[in-house]
């Protein structure tokens, strides 16, 4: 039997907390599942520093590809399966694309990937094209198969209906993370009913639109996506642990080029220091060789290396207030100078972030840029773009919030600090 | 105000997925909370390996200590508070004992102290007592207070009431674990109604008993005891991860010894290599060092610690066959020559694992020996253990069942292999 | 002891789904529950006719009286009890008007009090304050406590904090039925995070005010009523329920004027047609008697009471189209004039039905009008009304969304019928 | 195209919060739920009296039928459709016979059967069978349709498979049933995990068997069964209601044949007091009746008739003592002696109730007879009884366990009662 449409002897299961069971049937999954690139995804958390706020956290991108990979696998099987619209042989491409969609991610992946100028979409396509276990099970399939996959994921494949299974505004990508988000924070925002929005998706030429029918259940997933954003992926909290991992690995490359003789061997981020990563260099990185590193940097010499490595690893954050940077920028000035004059180097610990760059519809942290819109399918077959409709998702989604936050280790200014008075004023202007 | 009894200006919330919100009132418990010992449980998963067969059960200790400290939390104040059998001022030593329980666990723990003869009750008391934030903390409560704490976690403290809240049948740490597995693996066993069990709870002298009114929840507690047992924590394949972790360590020591010229420093690993273990280099020990290293093994000259370490880390776990030590005896010995013969050497990958040790109450692999029994309180007030009341416990509690398994690498033994055949009619006989 | 403050022997507790445990320690309230106009609660459903589109909602107006005592109980015990701003000396009368809030409800309340001209409300005063158990139990506490807990449930009790607890726009009422009802229903919206909405409530002067830092939570809880308002409350098959359940009994009455005998004793209704009902009257009438008229009344000779108590008994609905009276009238005037040649009474069978008469803020059915908005505490202590901070309340809150149904019996308007053709024609125009 | 192969134009569904949804696709089932007589099931209670005491239990056998049919749905269409073992033309009476298991149940089953000697399963039969809408629906997918339902719903089908679907130890019924009870009652038991339990079902010659591997699971139901049996079935309080229940119904049966004359025409009593009902008048019976008759008889003359129909509606229970009859016989004819004496006839107000007559394995109040085992299927094919696998399946169904409990109204027995002191001497004795 031709390997693409290869069945296990018996189905198996995983037993997934969020979707109860995860369905294997095809070889092919099967196998992809069985690689070390795919395994690799155990060793990389899902929401990256969110465990050191929402202590439920700590779920993988393994777990999250599983679900991702489960939703498309209703898709096409139970909701598309006899649509004449729905193509039957995109069937595999739509479960390969979602399961390896993540594939590339570093660790902590946002603030990594921006230290060191990477990007994970490269990878994703560099591991199912390269020279990998994954790349060699999709060419079992066909020749071109892997690059049909890697097309899906990089949503340039020629059916957009795929595409949309997992890149567009309500696709099995969010509908899981969501879900698995809030059941492992344990929020109660990210709850809709899934059921009923796969049974009002209907496949179209070139995308995937609602009936109109179902347009309220979207507006609750609308609304899980609203609170998901602001109440987890954006929290304060882990945005100050990122900041002080980013601020480690800057200092760990600003040593390396600096000629700093680590006492501990630094062979895993020679390539990134260097900025030539090459491909088997990035399989290896992941957020148990970060973690571990950072505990060997916390015996370093270099002081801002070791404070910060152990900031990260015992969770002594950097406290923050709000500014407004087209009004502060004097302040901005002073504090600089302040900590200057007060020893605390402020390239490292008085650090802005801001999440105002977030384009016309929320995202998460990490994610990437536009995607497609959503469409109802009203009673006349007519399509309506969702906000028209919506009273609540028009209210929410045209809107900037802008938001930032200036980082700083409030701790090191105790009160007996010569400046702390003058500092802490200034902050709080 | 006395530090003991210090509050928080606010009291402060985690967010928990299991038991929706951790409380923190105590100045004393929020700092603790914070100190770097405490903070390391993050990086010490809850299940060792089992995350390997159920993807979901990624959760630390960490996680862990705060829910039980949460039920303790929630008797003492609760439920004992104005009971006149309860002593209300070992309410923050009862607290912190809850907190710190699982303290001084190292990474994937049970396979890990057999490795290298070590003992996680040791290292508890040793971070509590010793020259450690916890320590501390606990001293400004009073000079004695860290001896105390860790008494109740020895099960040594005078009062035995304290005691049994954390290490008894029916305690916080077995109400938190099994709720709190269950979701994170998303079985559907380890549900049980811990409200209805914690109204009937009744402190008497020297230990806690239940009302016989809550004898069903008790029976349905058990029950989820057994299920999770069977079902989650000594799961075969699990298992068979244990085995190949405990094997990749043992020969890593074995090629120490034999001063194998390691290509990566194992600084960390030398004091566990040497069996002298400070205090210092135990913390160190978490299990991203252990991810970390067995990335570094993967690329060690020695065939055998490179192959086991990249088994472990890529999944490609061992097979396994039931066995019968006391008929199976001569089977394993032609076995171990057959592998010999193969080249594959049986120190390694022909391992027997056996659960037949199990006391006779069933426990989670590495959990500590004999607890209390649990009495039910009569009408006429008088005691009765349990399994006299109760046909199901009874019918559970007293077996003792073995379990053997004879787990292999199937994978080397592929078909073509000349002794293929042979070994897997002996295995299968 | 006196009354008010006597607390039973031993907490009972009323094992609820959705709050888990209803819990009571006062005499007063187990006195309460025992009465024979609290237990008449039983025989009321909660949500009318929407049990005929959505099954699940057999729940009676008995649970959700609890339900909002417990949630009472919860703010006052849990939440506000070492509040300065909170005078724990109204306690009981919070509790006592929570669990009696809605003791004046008739059968399917909102049709039932249309075609009588009742109001529940006034009946709710009238059991508190008349010759009834409940009275007799509130008398206990003292002599003008009945006329105190009535007025809380009027919204005249001169502490408004009081008032607020059980009828604002985030009360115990709603909290309670939202998420009640999405249980009973099973539907995934109703959902929200009551535990933090409590512990983010202030007692200030004359009202009860949310913590700005619950906003979130707060949008859920508007979100939920949004959705259950649109998906559950106003469902347009219940709807047509209420209507033939109005038609009934409007014909019963009309019969009942014109002198028509009955067949079967109209006892029950007699005070009713005469628009003369006494308050034990009221007591008996539950919606077991309006089941049981119902069949005796299928055997009536007048074939309209006939064919419309079947409809409601067997589930044969009328069916709907969407009008808009404002441009509309003509084709209704068009239709009534068909349905009288077809021999089909249009004062019976051509029904509109409107929800166009919602006030500001959305509301059930059947819901009393105006409540108090939401004010959020500012972090400088300030009062802002929630809908300008929050951009969701804001899209919503302000709406009117009319809603025109015209209801018809479908099945009566058969293909062979001679004006079948043109009716569906005008109908659907 | 043939009726019994007709689909819906587009598949219907139900919310429904055990299952999420009920899925229909088959015409004949949406014509089967819209007859009168299934909607009748909606005017009775699945179970009985227990919301006097768990009152979340006001779900009704309507919502407990459609769950059946679901779960035999999901049998037959996700599970069993590409057995060779399974006859996919045995699909639709399989259907049909768990939509209409429960069609001929009266109010209040077990007591109402009890006093007027009546089966529901001869009322299923007859109501399939009769002149009725349900037989009309099933006559049009053949002529011996009809029967075909009623042999599988009374077991004398032939294929015993598919009797086994609904009525074996481990069947859709049962297994709709203890999920459904408990998530209205709110109690923690009755789940486990059906989705495994559907998986391991294997279509057997005569028979469904579970695959050994499943074993834990179906532990699990077993458990669940037995913990609602004694926490919910079988709850002293419901059984109180059910005793008043049958003793209102007697009394009023009694006067009749002793010639009394109701104030309110007892129309539809009459043929069940005359032990002659015909199908139309067992039909027109449900709980509304029941409850509407007791609200007239209230104010009946006869005391006693009044009394114990108040005591129902209003909740006013007896209490109990438990005694044991082979022992206290001599005690019971001096209590007997004593009510008398007291002016309280013992015929109404001193009632044993038994749950002695219990059949080896465990039942819920008025459910009929021995079912099927379940057979384990070890991996050699071989079956196995579940008990010889299961120590705790072992332990808990081999037991009968009486238990026999004396109700008398303890309110009527007020201390300044002459006789007091000495009945309730003897009844604690």
């Amino acid at each position: 039997m031709a390997y693409a449409t290869q069945k296990l002897a018996e189905e198996k299961v995983f037993k997934d907390p969020v979707h109860r069971y995860i369905h294997v049937q095809d070889q092919v999954i099967w196998d992809l599942i069985a690689t070390k690139e795919f395994q690799r995804l155990r060793r990389i958390r899902q929401l990256g520093t969110t465990y050191l706020v929402f202590h439920g956290a700590e779920h993988s991108r393994f777990s999250h590809s599983l679900g991702v990979y489960e939703i498309v696998r209703r898709m096409v099987d139970d909701v598309f399966a006899n649509r004449p619209e729905w193509n039957k042989r995109e069937r595999l491409v739509a479960l390969c694309a979602g399961l390896l969609h993540d594939l590339g991610h570093g660790p902590f992946s946002h603030a990594f990937e921006h230290v060191f100028d990477l990007d994970h979409e490269y990878f994703t396509r560099a591991i199912i094209l390269g020279n990998t276990e994954v790349n060699e099970v999709l060419r079992r399939v066909s020749k071109d198969f892997p690059k049909k996959v890697s097309e899906v994921i990089e949503k340039t494949y020629h059916n957009k209906q795929v595409v949309s299974l997992i890149s567009s505004q309500i696709d099995a990508d969010r509908m899981d993370y969501l879900q698995r988000d809030a059941y492992f924070t344990g929020v109660s925002y990210g709850h809709f009913d899934m059921e009923r929005i796969l049974r009002v998706m209907r496949p179209q030429p070139d995308q995937i639109v609602i009936k109109s029918t179902g347009m309220h259940a979207i507006e609750d997933y609308i609304m899980s996506r609203y609170q998901m954003y602001w109440q987890v992926y954006f929290h304060p909290v882990s945005r100050s642990a990122e900041v002080i991992l980013r601020k480690t690995l800057e200092r760990a490359k600003e040593l390396y080029h600096a000629g700093y003789t680590f006492k501990h061997d630094i062979a895993h981020f020679h390539s990134f220091f260097e900025n030539d990563v090459q491909l088997d260099a990035y399989i290896a990185m992941d957020e148990s060789i970060i973690l571990a590193y950072f505990q060997f940097w916390m015996s370093e010499e270099d002081a801002i290396l070791s404070d910060l490595s152990q900031r990260f690893l015992n969770r002594k954050l950097f406290k923050f207030v709000e500014v407004d940077p087209s009004k502060d920028w004097e302040k901005l000035i002073r504090l600089e100078k302040l900590f200057d004059q007060a020893g605390i180097d402020p390239n490292y610990y008085l650090v802005m972030d801001s999440s105002s760059d977030l384009p016309y519809d929320f995202y998460r942290p990490g994610e990437e840029g536009e995607r497609l819109p959503i469409y109802l399918q009203m009673p006349n077959k007519e399509l309506s773009e969702l906000s028209r409709s919506s009273d609540i998702v028009d209210a929410i989604s045209g809107k900037r919030r802008t938001d930032h936050k200036l980082y700083y280790p409030k701790d090191l200014l105790h009160e007996e600090h010569p400046l702390h008075e003058q500092i802490i004023e200034i902050m709080h202007a």
